[in-house]
């Protein structure tokens, strides 16, 4: 545990964004941690509010999370799908007996009123988490995806057809008139604010979202706090997810170059991996500091090690 | 198969008035029979519509009911409901992981607009059941049970507190504007109308719901056609459920009398169990046929056996 009261501010998609703030949940104390998950996937399912990114860090700060299936809870059984499946329900995004408990939480939950914000923190609660998960936004937006096959809600493009299609734009419907979530901007504004950190997730699908909020994309454009990037690319390749294939559809280089352009205008480091150190010196003469680091988090200790890698990095960056 | 076009309506509760409602099923073709069950159960759960009634009809009539428990589908599992538990959210209601699939079926296509008949027609047709089944009304109608303990909804009388409370009345809310569902109100004007049958379910839950719909309670007074009871009282005990427990506790007197003097106003005949023969005479006194057979319906021929007796003797009714 690194003892300090400094603030971080870890943005986060799913899986791969989730690894790295279970470790950063194991170095930093609870009061010093807000992870903000992106609410760009959200959609209504059978009539269930399902926030994909929000479970996946929920599930996966209580350890509950499905290491077999890289998504889901654990020890699973699929009864109600098979039953949705006889009953010509339905079945492409799949929903677990357990996993079940938390959407129907929520769906209720919101139904009668309580913000996204409170139903998340609740649910941390339920499940015996300390670290503070917050959404995004608390209110609606929605990612579609541009493709070759028409324009897609994200879970179609993502989960129906696999990401298939070729993309060619990306927009977050809503994203205009939606606020950050209350806990994101009072940690936004917090003095003891250390970093903000952004995970190694998707930037398209993600990050992006996230960053587009109005008033978050006008807060870190002066914000005096270093903004972090931990690359989701490594030797070209994404650790996780479509990434790569949606930078080269993109035409946006397939490496962590590409990755600085991504995010050129509000980073001032990044961690990239070891093997990736030949781009050190043309990131840096961007003036973007670089930290290289083993960033594929096989094991929870290699989590725990990047994670204390990032906070550390981020205590020698100053603001450009 | 009884080879006629005379249709027949059966009203029924849960699981004591689905067993004759599936012999009937089988002794009638699916043009001839209208199975109407009980709304007054319906109720919201974890955000769910859930209605008890017509879920033990489908599954009865589907062949999927759990014969061992009594309710619910066969071969079901408690997943979600463990999941639940943990989440310290409501189990006191208790929801299979393949139940679910007709839950959120249900509540989805409501939350779309359609009336409770549309779903449990669409219902139908994805469980392969041929008879038609509909809701006593597609507007919402809530029993709630007078008790010692306070005026109950009924869920919580029946399962929260397993009928222990005294009961001291009973009341259906909205039945003052409910309106007869759709296909019930045809039915029940059909020239072809051979009998109206009161399945063995309980007269106060299940019954009197239906029976108090205004324009049932009008059309039933006028109507030239017989209303058979089968009696849900065999020497003095339930069937089934609290029947007998309630009669009681409201004075009334806990045998076949007691079941005639409730329906006294619209029975034209009734089917009593041999058991109770020493009531023929009484009964007949007042007006009212008395067919006699065996009504504890242990196995599917026993239904069946029912159902012909009970198809049988409306033939030899007349309105009085």
């Amino acid at each position: 545990m690194i003892c300090n009261t400094e603030k971080y501010i870890a943005l986060s998609g799913g899986v791969g964004g989730a690894k790295l703030a279970l470790g950063l949940s194991h170095v930093l104390d609870t009061e010093q941690l807000l992870l903000v998950a992106n609410t760009g996937d959200d959609f209504q399912h059978l009539g269930l509010s399902v926030s994909p990114d929000i479970d996946t860090l929920v599930y996966t700060l209580s350890g509950l999370n499905n290491k077999k299936l890289g998504w889901g809870r654990q020890d699973e059984s699929w009864n109600f799908m098979q039953a949705c499946e006889e009953l010509e329900m339905d079945t492409w995004f799949r929903l677990g007996d357990k996993d079940l408990a938390l959407h129907l939480f929520r769906t209720q939950a919101l139904s009668q009123g309580l913000t996204l914000s409170e139903v998340t923190n609740e649910l941390c609660k339920r499940f015996n988490i300390k670290t503070q998960i917050v959404p995004m936004s608390d209110d609606p937006i929605k990612t579609f995806v541009n493709t070759s096959m028409g324009t897609l809600p994200f879970q179609e493009y993502f989960v129906k057809y696999q990401c298939l299609p070729e993309v060619t734009g990306i927009e977050y419907k809503g994203i205009d008139n939606a606020k950050m979530a209350p806990s994101f901007d009072q940690y936004l504004n917090d003095p003891a604010l250390q970093a903000i950190i952004i995970c190694p997730s998707n930037p398209f699908l993600s990050v992006q979202p996230i960053l587009s909020i109005p008033a978050v994309k006008n807060k870190l454009k002066k914000i005096m706090k270093p903004v972090i990037i931990v690359s989701p690319i490594v030797e070209g390749e994404a650790l996780k997810g479509p990434t790569a294939k949606m930078m080269k559809e993109l035409n946006i280089d397939c490496d962590v170059n590409g990755v600085v352009e991504l995010y050129a205008d509000i980073a001032d480091g990044i961690v990239i991996d070891n093997k990736d150190s030949v781009y050190v010196e043309k990131i840096e003469s961007r003036g973007i500091k670089v930290h290289t680091s083993n960033i594929v988090m096989q094991s929870l200790q290699h989590r725990i090690d990047l994670a204390k890698d990032v906070v550390e990095f981020s205590k020698m960056l100053c603001k450009r």
